[in-house]
């Protein structure tokens, strides 16, 4: 058996995964990144031991172990050399720590790259071996599988897919650039620019919800979209529009067979789904037919732990 | 030894490289693309006779052949689907052809992916397994090497990188989309759009040109931006500018440690170098350090005969 652990700003998820990549037993702890290193160490262990404990299992019969963490990170090394929503980690050689303690061999993997991993192998990218994959949440992360192998890049820093510049001179973005299609297209994008346009005096039935909430989420712009509400019509395009000229440009870069959508915004359903594929046909090449198809991660947030354990496997396989 | 055979839609040419990745031998002849593909097969053999007689050689020495040629094209099967520049091809087995008549292992690679690999090995791409490669000429092309591998995506069409979209809704290209880096930033983009500036009345010591010679060329663009011609500034700034965009958005995706320009426009030289990476700094990320190295392709006309025989050489390698 193989185990995942997925390290998050909030919670510690802990999977255990048979060499068929079947999930067999899964536990979550809140992760209490604020005490610092030593002590989110100490509850990844305790949470590795709770999940073995409860169903009857030792180390014993664990192979391997996958992690994956926020980055920026050395992947190959293992050290998370800063972490927004891991704050006290500045250059923590994790994937070492990891593997001292428990005494297994460990590979580390960046979260986004994870779950794109688990998508590929166990979800939505079952069967093809040139994929890319999308978090859609308060940004957009990314992840690239091209001939079976996910791309790293020289600096470790490839599939930063958020942050291609698709309005130059635009909208300014987290990160420090302009136009980026995060600044557009994530779930936080989308509830901001509904925000912005209603605060501004846009007629729309969004002004109740920010009224009644003091906010209008993502999920409210596509609720509301779907009831013909013009305003929210007008932004869903805009960032449905954003990601489908996302995967005509990609599918330039890579040719990807597919591009898979995760993340809390796919909640919006197949109202998402239908306009990021009709916006790529309106943009994409029309003298030659390209394949693409474009589509929904499968694991939910399951991704993470699946993506890192049949790392795992992978590095293990490798190495027989 | 090893042959790398470049075709073309204007030139057939012909190299022979040592072990050691030198040019040894080269040599070049009119393709006569408009007489079909029978003749153009018969006339690569007669190239390859003409350079090994030439030189005191016989086949009994070539270890294997690399064979490149404009696509699109089915890269293993190396088959030529069609190709704008050789007119009658339409799924030609090119690679069984040469390969039976030559007798020699052989592989197919597309014309930029292995212009891209010869500097790659050869050129200005050496000691870096991340990297990117483009030729601005009449359109854009390139090519992508990830992790010291090609990437050719799922149906051979990846590295489009002239086809990425950077202005929504802009300039047509002759792919059928509109606002492609190619419809800005190739340099018969550039011409194009000095062309027409000046024909809209735009003042420009670039007037007399189109007088004189009918044309206003990228050349032409350049040498008056060196001058300090407005519009010829505003024209090439436009052009550089595009491509420094280009060179943040691809540095997110496959993370290159170096991109590399090649083609008939890098003879604009140093002021069009800087002005790239002039306009990448002006547009990257700046809360993080990205190291990437922009520069010019060093092998010229060479790269595509170099890289073709060093795919040959890879592939015996791999076999061995």
């Amino acid at each position: 058996m193989f185990l995942g652990i997925d390290l998050g700003g909030t919670n510690i998820k802990v999977g255990c995964l048979d060499s068929q990549l079947a999930l067999i037993y899964k536990i979550s702890q809140a992760t209490n990144a604020d005490m610092g290193p030593d002590v989110v160490v100490d509850k990844i262990c305790e949470t590795v031991d709770m999940l073995l404990s409860e169903n009857g299992l030792t180390m014993d019969i664990i192979e391997g172990v996958g992690l994956g963490a926020p980055g920026p990170a050395k992947i190959e090394e293992g050290i998370v050399i800063s972490a927004p929503n891991l704050p006290q980690f500045k250059n923590i050689p994790i994937r070492r720590i990891i593997h001292e303690r428990l005494a297994k061999p460990t590979v580390f993997e960046n979260d986004a790259n994870a779950a794109c991993w688990g998508e590929y192998v166990a979800g939505a990218g079952k069967g093809v071996r040139d994929m890319m994959f999308f978090t859609l949440g308060t940004g957009i992360g990314g992840g690239i599988i091209s001939n079976g192998e996910l791309i790293h890049g020289f600096s470790d820093n490839a599939a930063e897919l958020g942050h291609m510049i698709i309005h130059r001179d635009g909208r300014p973005c987290a990160c420090g650039q302009q136009g980026c299609v995060e600044a557009y297209a994530s779930a936080g994008a989308t509830a901001k620019r509904a925000t912005e346009a209603v605060e501004a005096g846009a007629k729309s039935s969004l002004k109740k919800k920010l009224k009644e909430n003091g906010e209008i989420t993502c999920k409210d712009v596509f609720g509301h979209y779907a009831a013909g509400d013009r305003l929210a019509t007008k932004i869903a395009e805009g960032t449905s529009s954003a990601l489908g000229l996302l995967c005509v440009n990609l599918l330039h870069i890579t040719g990807p067979q597919r591009i898979v959508f995760a993340g809390g915004m796919i909640a919006a359903g197949d109202i998402l789904l239908e306009r990021i594929r009709h916006h790529f046909r309106q943009h994409i090449w029309p003298l030659k037919e390209e394949p693409l198809e474009i589509c929904f991660a499968t694991l939910g947030g399951d991704a993470g732990i699946i993506g890192t354990a049949a790392l795992a496997l992978h590095e293990y396989e490798r190495n027989l």
